[in-house]
């Protein structure tokens, strides 16, 4: 991995956050490259979950809500990391974690903390920074990022950046309902930022305190007979293999068992990606019962209810959360793209075969020589209209072919001293490696035909 | 303005913030319908300032950044707002403003705390709520929003939410000059949400706490003879007119005079827009010389200079800033659509004109009778396919058309049982309101042109 971050980082896709400043723990911005991706895959999830779904709309509330819809969610109670500090060392650390290094066949989400300090003493779980085995009891540590509005710094105005963006579509349940008449089922989708202050975040883009999610929340009538999980897994998957190219042999399904499940949950499934670093969680896809909108509504005091036409009866809606992150997302498509080819004479490539719906430039242009840099732009400037295009004109065309394999770029067009009779150009494939020549006419159609196709 | 936010509220465009809980002050979710406009807003900016521009790239930085980026930039000691109380009545205000509500030709950004102060007293200015002169000394309320990163609470953990993205555009100039080899002058975007802890936020979405910019940083080269601040507000004014429809008599340009500027500010214009409540600024453009990178070098101890290539000398670059705020510029598109026409018969209908590159839906697909629905159904998947297409099949035809006016959806299809025989069905214009009969084999090539052009 490491290799890979250095290489995203030289070429601009990611870059340290705060660099300059001797960079922020877990911080990451993402240069005009990994930019772009983001842009491109926001978008994919945006139309296939969203604008492409027949039953779908979308929503983008706030990152600051009132208060009351995080004491309502469990959020301000319930949402936070069990930490012990080793008396010896004084290390910090998280209990659940310390358990599940200790024996990976515990699920340790499922405990109390008083489980969770019966069991370390019991095991003689040992800090794993001094050896030694005398920890504090476990303390709660808030996951919330905390901070003032307005004024007054207490807590009276004490407001919570959004640890998840679910939480903004069930209080714009009814709201986004009734405003399009939308009858059951339907979704809302969003995508936006979350926070969380990780005591432990990691693993490059795995793991940030600032990170971005894409949730959708399908409401449904729990007495539709349809298996909606069922219907919005093969969605992930189809979106998965179908739009983003991410390969069969690089994730699998792991359903939850019943005693890892959430006390609401009916069923829970993670799609896991085989990251560098192991299998990991990219996509979450959980049954929530009607849990969200029930504490909404006794919290509030509105009615949440849906008058199902059908039985004439006000129900609460039942719903789906297929949830992912975007930077994990980022992660998984970048690792699979990064890619070492040996190629003969002892000479390698360092190739990152994106998907071409998701790459940063589509189609590179290039000069042979100083003389031709004039009608090399023209064609760079009229490609730009209608593809994502940049131009290269510094260095040999072997180094700069190099550079258009390291950035993903699928096909690169070289004019040369032949283009300015015959007007033909050579067009080059990242992944073939194999060069073409190609009448300037023709170009446009036959990049629209091959960025139409799988790569 | 009220029987506008009105109509956005029950249609679906934009919500009250945590309304389910009473609110959040002035904090605003967008609907469905808003969702969308905001995403294809942020798509055309995106697309005509980054990916369409030769010169410029675009950059995806962190809303929390390490605090000397803030020290470095000034915000720490220098982004508060003058505050003073009223003795008598405890009410709370910003100096600035009461000084230029009581004499608006008064610049009172360009006097110091002492000035105000000074002002207030000789020219006897009164509390607007109970009426005396007696005021508190100014203090400086910060307008970052701070939290706490990491397990201790204290200063060493102190991180601030961002009050504009540019800062993360300076700090990461050269890691994306160098990693994508940009020779001057080039541009870096960015679009992304950031915080102000404003006192005396208001008029609906124009003035938020939270909100979204898209920022773009032009660098050149100060020994450049170009004009470009001429160029940025000509691709400004570009964009209003030809990307989004912004009608020219709905927006003036203000040059700042000499006394009105940043002291590092060559020059700066705003684009103000004849806003419901008054003229108010939509685009700031302003040439920042090279304060910032001078500012973030100096702080950083980096080299954050430019190898000029013609006089082989390292080099600050200027930097030219177009920065406008989402929110507003949604408030200008949603203002200048809204319009209640007057039809004949007393009747009257609420249309929103929006320019159809940003509409919600491009077409609304109905069936005339509940037995149609199942070819109507097919008609709106076919199209849902290559247009942002919604099917609508409650209530009778005329009510159909006054919610899709309402919406801003351009055309309307309706399948009737002539449709059956004759494969053709009716087209019906926002507008004109004019309806045709058409083939459905020729919509898609129909509703494809007519896109393409102006409304
Ligand atoms: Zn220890
Ligand atoms: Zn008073």
């Amino acid at each position: 991995m490491e290799e890979m971050i250095n290489h995203l980082k030289t070429q601009g896709f990611v870059f340290q956050g705060s660099e300059i400043y001797g960079g922020l723990a877990n911080s990451w911005d993402y240069g005009p490259l990994g930019a772009e991706i983001k842009t491109k895959l926001k978008a994919e999830w945006w139309n296939y979950f969203v604008k492409k779904n027949p039953m779908n709309i979308g929503l983008d509330s706030s990152i600051i809500l009132n208060s009351k819809v995080w004491k309502a969610s469990g959020h301000i109670d319930g949402f936070n990391d069990p930490l012990i500090d080793c008396k010896k060392c004084g290390s910090r650390w998280r209990a659940d974690k310390l358990i599940e290094e200790f024996d990976e066949t515990v699920i340790s989400g499922a405990m109390t903390n008083l489980e969770m300090e019966d069991y370390i003493k019991e095991h003689q779980i040992k800090c794993s920074k001094c050896g030694e085995t005398n920890f504090t009891n476990i303390r709660k540590f808030a996951l919330m990022f905390k901070t003032n509005q307005g004024v007054l710094e207490d807590e009276s105005s004490a407001v919570f950046l959004r640890p998840e963006t679910a939480q903004g579509i069930f209080i714009n349940f009814k709201n986004s309902q009734r405003s399009l008449r939308k009858k059951l089922p339907f979704g809302i989708g969003q995508i936006g930022k979350s926070f969380r202050n990780e005591i432990t975040p990691g693993n490059f883009i795995f793991r940030t305190r600032e990170f971005e999610q894409m949730e959708l929340e399908f409401f449904y009538n729990p007495n539709d007979g349809e298996n909606w999980f069922e219907y919005w897994m093969e969605k992930v998957e189809t979106f998965l293999t179908e739009k983003i190219q991410i390969d069969k042999k690089n994730y699998r399904i792991r359903k939850h068992e019943n005693d890892e499940l959430a006390h609401y949950s009916n069923q829970t499934s993670d799609i896991e990606f085989k990251f560098p670093f192991g299998w990991g969680e990219l996509w979450g896809i959980a049954d929530r019962g009607n849990f969200d909108l029930n504490a909404h509504q006794s919290s509030s005091g509105q009615d949440l209810t849906y008058l199902d036409p059908l039985s004439n009866q006000k129900i609460l809606a039942n719903v789906i959360e297929p949830s992912v992150g975007v930077e994990r997302m980022m992660l998984a498509i970048m690792w699979q793209a990064y890619t070492v080819e040996q190629l003969e004479a002892n000479n390698s490539r360092v190739v990152m075969k994106l998907p071409y719906s998701l790459v940063p430039y589509q189609v590179a242009i290039m000069p042979l020589q100083k003389q031709l840099i004039e009608p090399a732009k023209q064609l760079f400037e009229k490609l730009l209209v209608n593809f994502d295009a940049t131009y290269d004109e510094t260095g040999n065309v072997g180094k700069r072919y190099r550079r258009q394999d390291a950035i993903g770029t699928p096909f690169v067009i070289t004019y040369d001293f032949d283009s300015l009779d015959d007007n033909k150009v050579t067009l080059r494939n990242r992944d073939s490696m194999l060069q073409e020549r190609i009448e300037i006419s023709q170009i446009e159609e036959y990049l629209k035909q091959k960025l139409k196709q799988k790569n």
